[in-house]
Parts: C-alpha cells; structure tokens; sequence
C-alpha cells in the first residue's frame, strides 16, 4: 500500500531528536503553539528551493534537504539570530519512501546541529519543490540599513567555491582535488554563519548574507543605508580552487555568481581589534575586503586602483 | 524590459494599508522582526496550494490569493488565535503583471480584512505554487486532543456548498441561481471563521477545520483525543443548493469533500444556551450534529438508527 499524507508525516517528518522548550505544540495539530521568551524578538525567514532551479533532481534527497534548510537559516545568521523552530512544505510528484528517508535524515542532521525544531508543514502532490520557514530568536537585529560611510566592510570565508562547483557540473571548469570536493561541498551542503552571525551583535549592526552575490547584496546595503562602497579586488578571499583560473574570472566567480552564504557585515574601523580575536575564537577567516563611502555606487578597485566593471549583479528569477 | 524579482516585490507585495503593531521589521531585510505581546502565544500554520491540484491555473489570480491565504487562516481559527503577519512564497512561471497586480489585490483584500501583514516571503520562478505560513497570537489553544466522551460536536455554517462547487466546474451536478453562485464563492473564496475562533475558547478547548472533509477531520479529533463519535446525519446543516440531490450523495458532498472551511468544535452539554447565544451574536449558524462516545469509531446514524457507511475519508495526496 503506498504511504499517505498522514502515515508519511508521521514516520518521516516527527521523529526528530531536538525539541526546543519553547515550543508548546508541534506538529499534529491545525497549527503549532510557540512562546518567545521575554525580552527576545522573532527573526523569521522563507526560502523556496525548486527543482530544476535551485537544485538538480539528481541530486541526494539528503544534499537538497541540507540546502533548503541551510539557505534559511543563513537568513537568520545574518540577522545575528539563534535558529529556535522551522517549518516545512514539501511538495513531491511521489511519494518516494527511499527520497523521503534520505531527505528526512539530511535534514534533521542539519537541524539538530543547531538546535532547530521542526513544528509543523504541508505536503502536497505536484512539481518538487520545497519551502521552508525558520525562526529564529535575538534581542538586536543586524539590518542591512545600518551602514555608514566609513565603516569597513568584512566578509566571512572564502568566496567562489560554490560558483566553482556549479561551473564543474556544468563542465566549464575542471579542478584537482581537494578543490573538487571542496567546491562540490560549498555549492551543494553549503554551512550557514550561525555562530559568526550570535556574537557579531558586538562589533556590527548590520550585515546580510551573500546568496545573491557579493556585488548584488553589497547594493542592498547600499541601497538601504543610502550609501555607496568601494571593494578592493585584491583583497578579496578567493577559494584556492580558483588560482587556477585567469583573475578576472575568479573575481565574477567571487563577487557575481552567488550561492557562498558567507556574510558580509560592517564595522567601525576601531573594531578592527575585536575582529581579529572573533577571526580566532571561531576559527573563520573575517576578512577585510572595502569599505562604505558617501554616493551611491558600488566601485571595485583592482591593485593598480583601476575601477574593474562587472556585468552580472546576482541570480535574479525574473 | 520584464519586471525583476525585486522590483516585483516592491511594486506589488510591499504596499498593503494594515501595519501590525508587533512588526519591528517587515519586508526587505535577510528576515522580518516580529515581537510577541506578553502572556500571548504564537499559532503557526503553513499551507501549500499547487496549480493543478489545489487550484486550476484558469481561475482568477485574485481568487488564487484570496483562497491561499484563506485556508491558512482558516488553521488559526481552529486554533482560536487572532491573525498577525503572514510570509508569501510564490512560484511563478513568468512574471506576468497583470496576474501579479490581480494576485497582490486578492491577498491584501483578505490581508487588510483581518489585520494581517505580510512580513516577508520569497519568489521564485518554476510552476506555479503558493506557500503561505501565517502567524496568530492566542492565549489558550483549541486542541484537538480536548474532546471527551458526552461532548457534543458542534458544527459552524452550512456542509457540501464547496463540493457542490467544485461539482458544478466538473460537469457533474446542475444548480440554479442563487445556489449556483453561492456554491462557486464557497469553493473559490472561502471565509475562514476567524471571530468564531477568536470567541470559542469560551465555551470549547477542542476544534479543527474540516478542509480535508468533516469525517476525515472529526477522525483527527478522535484519534488525538482517543475517542469515538456518533453523527447524526439528519441533523447536517446541508448547503441548501444540495437538496435537490439525493440524500446519501447530499451526505457525502458534506462530510466526505472537503474545502468547506468550517469549524468543527466540541462543548459540554451545559453550553448549548451560551452556544446559541454565540450564534446569535456572530450571526452563524452553529449546529449540534452529534458527540463523542467512547471507543474509536466514527459512526454516522440516520432518522432511522441505522449506520451509513462512507467511502470517502477525505481528500489525500498519497
């Protein structure tokens, strides 16, 4: 007999091992109950994942599960928020218990790591594709409208190796390894900054991811703080997969095409201090890459200090 | 030049007249910041409607909206909370405005009739879908897990009006005016019960809403609560447009399709005075169809005494 919608929830979806104290009732009823402990505020973020978009359907049900929950709570490390509960909308063309196993375990794996509860969701027949929600609790947002001119702007790891593993699956580069694994591993199970994004409070208020781009969501803070930014080029983190390719290639892979979840934030040039000991006690490279200036452009300056233009401001759907 | 992704959700989503009180931040950062009021409780619902399944792609986009956000709402009615925020993901084949324009005037309609805001969300391109989760506060939810044995199962508005509407687009039935049209608005713009949720709590501590067909949900409440029921079928608020049917196909229209929106809730006995008095004060027909028993099963009597048997146990996907 083959699963269905209430038998399918119950042995893949409520099983998992987290539960988060601040949730009343979870999954099973016609909605969840939560309570936000005093003093908190809620950082809510939703990402749909679609098949043949985000995603290949080839891929491991357990890849695509880690990435749709990792997008999201990437969201929420930008906003400097501890994941608290998730929800889930699956929508399958079958109901594929051997998929729906793997799913399931890619992504409990991720949520238990940080802690997050799922609490509820829909299933429905048609077209693969997944939305999640996440929530997550803070007491200061971090608000892409907060930049000021001066401020330095810090990026977190590396940039690239997402835009190299999507650039080998589709045959345009090839690297060695370890860079293969390394770049297959950024672009399919990608880590979002959680715990960069709980302890930045300290030193910023005001950072964004850069699932977009570097460049594109650069121009998001640019925009919403009405300010503008220069970017030196040769400062930039690239991933050493990319030494391979000539420069200005490296530098679209870095800044154009998405997809790293790295975060960009910004400080007060006294903080660069501060910067370095947070570098250390997580073990993450914060570099610093440019800094915000008065306008409204965002300039990228190579090492000669020659303004290099590039075309491509990010994935857009439409 | 084609509208882009975020130049569509400035034009035709970030423009809605209701501004909740709790929202610190709403669209345009990584995450939306919301605040919970002390000693309230958060509901959260998430609902999926795929084109093909849920909907048919023909209907008008403002009916899509309306209905999306309506079977969300209608999951925080069951649980008594009160409409806050909401979070859109809407996938798109194409951007198309003027299906945009209509989709964003349906959803704010409903939106603004209830206080709801929309704080975030995420569009993407691939077929079309919509998820929606929505936010409620409460201070005591209507659980389905609360019924006991002697309670009485009472019934909010009128049976089998969206099956007959449905019915109607699939050449099945013929109705006449006013039937016909009021059989349409049923299944294509539901009125979620959101004042009667908001009031139960007086008189109820169990509800659900039967979107998956009464039998199927009054199923959930006896398994959650560990339960029978009786119905008594000549007791059914039937949609009158339904009888002109026969009686047996009337019945299942009504408990086995599924789409109404109603509530189904349990009271004591001693609350029938105070349930006619809630019926008169919302101007709603509130009808006593039957109680829980113990046991577990769902039996359904007719003027006779004898037990009718139904196929249908509500819609599923698997």
């Amino acid at each position: 007999m083959p699963i269905n919608e209430f038998s399918l929830i119950e042995q893949y979806f409520n099983q998992q091992a987290f539960k988060c104290d601040d949730v009343i009732l979870g999954i099973g009823d016609d909605a969840a109950i939560c309570k936000i402990p005093k003093h908190k505020k809620l950082a809510i973020a939703i990402d749909t994942l679609v098949s043949g978009v985000h995603f290949l359907p080839e891929w491991p049900a357990d890849v695509i599960a880690h990435k749709s929950l990792a997008v999201n709570l990437s969201d929420l490390a930008a906003m400097g928020a501890t994941p608290s509960w998730f929800t889930l909308a699956l929508t399958l063309p079958e109901s594929n218990e051997c998929w729906l196993a793997a799913f399931s375990k890619g992504l409990f794996r991720l949520a238990d790591q940080y802690e997050c509860q799922l609490i509820g969701g829909d299933t429905t027949r048609g077209p693969l594709s997944i939305t999640i929600q996440v929530a997550g609790l803070l007491e200061q947002p971090l608000m892409r409208s907060q930049a000021e001119v001066g401020d330095l702007i810090v990026v977190s790891g590396q940039l690239g190796a997402a835009a190299a593993g999507l650039a080998i699956i589709q045959n345009q580069i090839e690297l060695q390894e370890p860079f293969k694994t390394q770049a297959s591993e950024a672009l399919l199970t990608p880590q979002p900054r959680i715990a960069l994004g709980k302890t930045l409070s300290t030193i910023s208020n005001c950072a964004i991811d850069i699932s977009d781009g570097l460049l594109a969501d650069l121009n998001h803070i640019c925009e919403s703080s009405d300010s503008g930014a220069t970017i030196y080029l040769n400062k930039l983190p690239l991933f050493e997969g990319l030494k391979s390719l000539d420069e200005k290639t490296a530098w679209e892979y870095a800044l154009c095409h998405g997809d790293d979840y790295e975060l960009i934030f910004t400080i007060k040039p006294p903080f660069k201090l501060q910067l370095e000991k947070l570098s250390q006690a997580l073990d993450l490279s914060l570099t610093v890459i440019g800094e915000i200036t008065s306008g409204n452009q965002v300039i990228c300056l190579d090492q000669h200090d020659q303004n290099m233009e590039f075309s491509n401001a990010g994935y857009r759907h439409f």
